[in-house]
């Protein structure tokens, strides 16, 4: 499929619809050709230190952690909703223990500015460096969190990526580009 | 000026547009009378433990911090292009030695859901509360950041809100709606 590059901002409402909806996938690499896709439901967006940022949350049991902490970047691509039974099964499988992309006849096509792939059946893709990474602070958080999101104190890190480049596809599903929930 | 209930994706775009521009009017209160404004550059947006969150940096230094720690919310203002000037001033002068309500002359509407006011003259608001809170870690930063931002070593704290409620002015202007960058 075709892509132009676009602002970051362009078809953000539209990012966050389909991140609540059916999930991102997040991708990523080891560098030698090992490639991975995680399924995101949760990440933010906006301007830090005069960057464009794209923040993600990845638990430190996660194959694509790993990876992100090889390679030091990952692209953020957002399906159509005719990816969702794909989204459920890359939210389901470790890539440790498949590929992602073969599994799913999904086209991994090269970014320009990182090294994790963008999947090529996606709408929009957003490439990213890490400019920074912390941790949830486990007795910082609202009384309702632990229990429900952390019971075996699998505690997320916070990868801050620099959004370098935003793509979306020439030709867009009318129903996503007009898409409000 | 009367203002209606939104989604908090629907003015996003022009959120990050002002942002970038003017900046945006971060409001906060020591739940005792005294209220506050920050002038803010950066932040991000999106969904967190399935809540939509607004995450804003402020520094230690700042009195907008001792605010956010004492009443754990906040809201953000999205000015209009004329008010540039009170952003301006916003960001030069602390909290601490004035009232900037007073002395810009703008008008502290309650929200509905968080102590900290709304500044009636903006025209979007998301009201927050805090769900979690980390630190900025000075070793994990991309090597440009550190110089440029934090020379006296004053590192960020995110704050991370909780976003309770969002609202727009019932007309706004159509360079605003159709904002672009």
């Amino acid at each position: 499929m075709n892509k132009k590059e676009i602002a970051y901002t362009q078809y953000l409402s539209q990012t966050f619809d389909a991140m609540a909806r059916t999930g991102l996938l997040l991708s990523s690499t080891d560098g030698k050709g090992k490639n991975n896709i995680m399924a995101m439901g949760w990440g933010v967006v906006g301007i830090i230190w005069g960057k464009p940022v794209f923040m993600v949350l990845v638990r430190p049991s996660r194959f694509t952690y790993e990876l992100i902490e090889a390679t030091r970047d990952f692209t953020v691509n957002v399906p159509s909703r005719e990816l969702e039974k794909v989204v459920s099964f890359c939210g389901s499988t470790s890539g440790r223990r498949c590929d992602k992309f073969k599994e799913q006849k999904l086209r991994a096509i090269a970014g320009k500015k990182v090294k994790s792939p963008m999947v090529d059946e996606c709408l929009v893709h957003y490439e990213c460096r890490v400019v920074h990474k912390n941790d949830v602070v486990a007795s910082e958080l609202a009384p309702d969190i632990p229990t429900m999101f952390y019971p075996e104190g699998d505690y997320h890190r916070f990868f801050l990526g620099q959004i370098l480049c935003a793509y979306a596809n020439d030709e867009l599903p009318p129903s996503f580009v007009s898409a409000r929930r």
